[in-house]
This record gives C-alpha cells, structure tokens and sequence, in this order.
C-alpha cells in the first residue's frame, strides 16, 4: 500500500530555463491515491503542531495547501502575485532561483497569534518561503512549520530559513 | 449548525475596474468551517456525478477544486496560463468578462472517457467555464457536472453553456 512518491514526479529537461530540470508534481496531483497519501502525510505533521491556519504561495501552493487545511478544519489564506487580491495587503519582494518577485497577504488574512503552516510544492532556494514567512509574520501569525512535496537539497534552501521546522515528502 | 455563506463573501467595490463589485471569497477560505462546508456542498454534488477527475482553471479554482478532489478521493487536473505547464499542452483563447485569456492543460492531465467535474470560484459571463470544458474535451474527458461557489445570474453565463449540469452555492 506504501507509494513511491517520486514515480508521481515527472522530470523535465531544460524547463523553465536551459540546463534546469523543472521536478513536476503533475502526475502526483493527478493520481487520486497519491494526492491524497501526500496530502495526509503533510496533516500529519500538521496535527502534532496544533496548525490553526494554512498560507501557500500562488499558483501551486494552493494545489498543495487546500486539502491540508480542508483535511484540518482550518482556513486556508494564500499568498498572491500582484493585483490579485482586492483588499487592502502587506507585500514583500524577492529574489528567486531565476528572477524576483512580489507576493501579497490581505492584512487580516492571518490573525495575531494564529498558528501557521507554510506550504509550497518545492523548496528550491528558499526564496518564496522566506517571503511568505515574513508576510504571515508581518500579520502577527506564528509559523509553526513548513511542509513541501518536493525539496531541491543541493539548492540549500534550509540555511535561509534556520530556526523554522521544516516537513519535506521527497529530496532531490 | 447552517451557515449563512454570503456571510463569508466581501463585496469589493470598484475591483479590478471602476463599476465592478467584486465577490471575494477570501473570508470564506479562511475560516475552517464555512471552507469545510463549502467544498462539502460541492463534494455532495460530485458523488452523485460519479466524478473521477476534478479540473479546475488558475488560480481560485485550485482553492475550490482541490479539496473537493482531496475528499473524493480522485485527481486534480488544473488548467493553467502560459509558460505554466512545463509538458505537452493543448490551449484555448477566449473573452474575459474585461479582456481576454488563454488556458492550457496537460495533453495527459485527462485521460479518454474520464468523468470530469470543472469548478472555480465564481460563475460570471461563462467565458473561463467555456473554455476549461472545451479543453477537458479535447482531451477526451467527459464533464460531468461542473460546481461554483458563486453565480452572478445577471451576466446569463449559463446561457454560454448549455447541456452541461451546474452547481452554484450563491447566486447574486
């Protein structure tokens, strides 16, 4: 019954960039068995830290995100590009592995005190997860954990984010 | 224990133009129950359809449709812009209710004979609903039913798709 989660990655050559291999999880996502034992094992390491609330980042920390935080009774408060979200926000900008870029909370997206999980689908440099953290934080939440399908390990995302526990399904 | 889910929507006015009123669910996704509730609705809807694969277009479909795929226990087959989808695609323009927009999705992401169950957030003139089902066909897949959290009745976007069954949580 145990699956073997990196059958569900498929690895493509040269995208988005010459010389990347670009791990996608759509095969993951679109197998029904497997979506659902990844999205339980990210649960349960929600459970042991009494996560409250559920931030990802756009587009497919939402893919990731959502069932955690439907599976938990908990709300579920995304982190958007620019022009996205209609409410008044907090923004942060960043580098990443290839580029930079800007990411948006609604101010009361998060509340004081609140327990957060971040989730993504990959941790690469680190990057959109040292974003999204400050943005929860800005808020007033308290992260208490980090979860991703996928970490990139030779990318050393980890050392940006010490002092933060951090739950990965697969390392490449 | 009913929930009042029009509660849990913030009417924006003048967002993204001047004139418009935009529904914005974010309060419903971040509370854990009217979340849970919501995609339970939708979940009730999707069994007596028998659904198999559920799709859904960037990026609000993915906060509605991937807890619903989560909980039936299926895939999530999301239809995305481009440069998104880094393997093989079939793509679709169409009119925006302000604009235009293209869609993709994975030439596998559906396979032939699948019953599809399409969502997103909100039902407008039917444009992105259009398109997303004439993708989902292309593929081969069957749509079976597809499901909103809201329908602005107003702009007749049923009218854009007729013979196909429609699930709608609000109506405004």
């Amino acid at each position: 019954m145990s699956i073997n989660f990196k059958d569900y990655v498929a690895n493509v050559q040269d995208f988005p960039e010459p010389g990347i291999i670009f791990r996608d999880i759509s095969p993951l996502m679109e197998d029904g068995r497997a979506y659902a034992a990844a999205t339980n094992a990210i649960v349960d390491y929600a459970r042991a830290k009494n996560v409250e609330m559920v931030c990802g980042p756009e587009a497919r920390g939402f893919i990731v995100g959502c069932p955690v935080a439907y599976k938990l009774g908990v709300g579920f408060a995304p982190a958007r590009k620019k022009g996205k979200l209609p409410q008044p926000t907090v923004s942060v900008t960043y580098d990443l592995e290839y580029g930079q870029a800007s990411l948006y909370m609604h101010k009361d997206a998060v509340k004081p005190g609140q327990r957060v999980l971040v989730v993504d689908d990959l941790m690469a440099t680190g990057g959109t997860l040292a974003a999204t953290i400050k943005l929860v934080e800005e808020l007033g939440g308290i992260v208490v954990g980090t979860a991703f399908l996928i970490e990139l390990t030779d990318l050393h995302g980890r050392d940006k984010i010490k002092g933060y526990d951090m739950f990965t399904l697969m390392q490449y």
